[in-house]
């Protein structure tokens, strides 16, 4: 089964470094989608003590143990199957940022789980493909092939910065830096490093930080499921090293949506918000 | 004897929080070099293909094998405990540069050997033993405890910023932000963001960033070894993140040590010198 799986993952980094917004991908996407369930289906469930208000968990247990899968964004097939579709039609106003923040989770942390079930300590894979599902959203919507470095010019050095996700809108259009993680922790830093190099070479401001992130849940000793925040962090590097433009999670935690109402804010949405909010945001240009 | 060898390390990791520069834990870093001397004694090597000019590395080999080994800086026993015995009493005069070097290089590489030959994957207690090491050096030179998070109060925040080994000269003196990896590859940015933070929350220039590594070595298949640098994304960072004072390295990569003669230059120089510039760095503070 997860044989399966893999060559369609595989066949995705194919089309997508031809053509990452390919209505094939999407397509590709649901089968691997639709494996992932099969793989899942009727697997026993462990219920995870969770520290974070207001969230409940779960994990897939065979004899490997799944990470934890927030239950109230985990939702059936059909569901993900009918948002997908409002998606790639269109019509946003058939469904909701809610509901395509948990479509897409569910496809995501499903995926993720398969791998956990699988194989021992492979984090790679679920890095890479959560790579490649956002950047297929963000390529469809951008209507943009995302690069993944970027020429420096400087004087007497000429060189290849490798880079995450670029995005170029084009002349006197913003270009969008997309770094994708399965979560942060203390690797964070390097974001903004990265914002501040781009923002050194080109100039500060055209290109806007966007960071892309699944999750911070870790599950400890006794089933016991918490967020690993940094939120002071956070804030230190947003002040001292650059700005991010906005944070999307698709399991937001609880402490970096509270950055969003301290000031200065980090802007920190769920995922789902940005199909509708990319109308406006580069709207004027 | 891994067992003995832990329990000597582990006991330097507790006198070390009390006072790194401690003489007793000096001769527990002895004695560890000797317990690892002891178990790599008589051990098979496998002489390494070098893609290095310049460079010969071999490496030990049971049942596992160990990491690459600088064969012109590993030297004997004897040599090691004459060339120490120098640094303790502050003969510099007896003993140059490059042996102190050798001597610092031999005792880490044989601990990080000893682990490799152990275990299977871990690159945790060699990076813990090399910066009780490596600070241990530092403290003892500069007779200052090093500390490793820093208070930040910034207008109306108030926290611990977790950093690596900071050295406070005191008052209207340098105070020294130390990072120590056994080898960068690229999680160095974080070396640098680091450094920025620290600038931009006490102002440019008042923390010297020198940056401690083992080396930059890998082997790949074949036994063929080879230096994983990136010189020029260095001088992006050392550009655009923030500026790093020395960059002190064990087995100096080739391609690092030609950053010296390129403008504008880094810093970077083997562990040994460390010990002769130490009187003109801060001498006239």
């Amino acid at each position: 089964m997860w044989e399966d799986i893999k060559a369609i993952y595989q066949q995705i980094g194919v089309l997508a470094k031809i053509d990452a917004k390919d209505n094939n991908i999407t397509s590709l996407f649901m089968k691997v989608h639709l494996l992932c369930r099969d793989f899942l289906f009727g697997l026993s469930t462990v219920e995870l003590t969770s520290r974070i208000p207001g969230k409940n968990y779960f994990a897939f247990s065979t004899n490997r143990q799944s990470r934890a899968v927030n239950a109230d964004l985990f939702i059936d097939f059909e569901s993900v199957e009918r948002i997908i579709l409002c998606l790639v039609n269109d019509e946003l106003e058939s469904t909701t940022p809610e509901e395509i923040t948990r479509a897409l989770y569910t496809i995501a942390i499903s995926f993720c789980c398969v791998v956990d079930l699988s194989k021992d300590g492979d984090q790679k894979t679920p890095g890479t493909f959560f790579e490649l599902f956002v950047s297929h959203w963000f390529a469809r919507t951008l209507k943009v092939q995302p690069k993944k470095s970027i020429e420096v010019l400087n004087l007497d050095m000429k060189t290849a910065l490798p880079t995450d996700y670029i995005f170029d809108l084009g002349v006197n259009r913003p270009k969008i830096h997309m770094p994708v993680k399965t979560s942060t922790r203390e690797r964070v830093i390097q974001v903004w490093a990265h914002q501040r190099v781009l923002d050194g070479i080109y100039g500060t401001g055209r290109f806007l930080g966007m960071l892309v992130s699944l999750a911070e849940t870790q599950v400890a000793k006794k089933q016991v499921v918490s967020e690993i925040c940094l939120p002071d962090q956070w804030r230190l590097y947003q002040m001292f090293i650059a700005q991010l433009y906005r944070v999307y999670y698709l399991d937001i935690p609880n402490k970096y949506k509270e950055l969003n109402r301290i000031f200065p804010p980090i802007v920190v949405r769920p995922l789902g918000e940005y199909f509708y909010e990319i109308k406006d945001l580069f709207s004027e240009y």
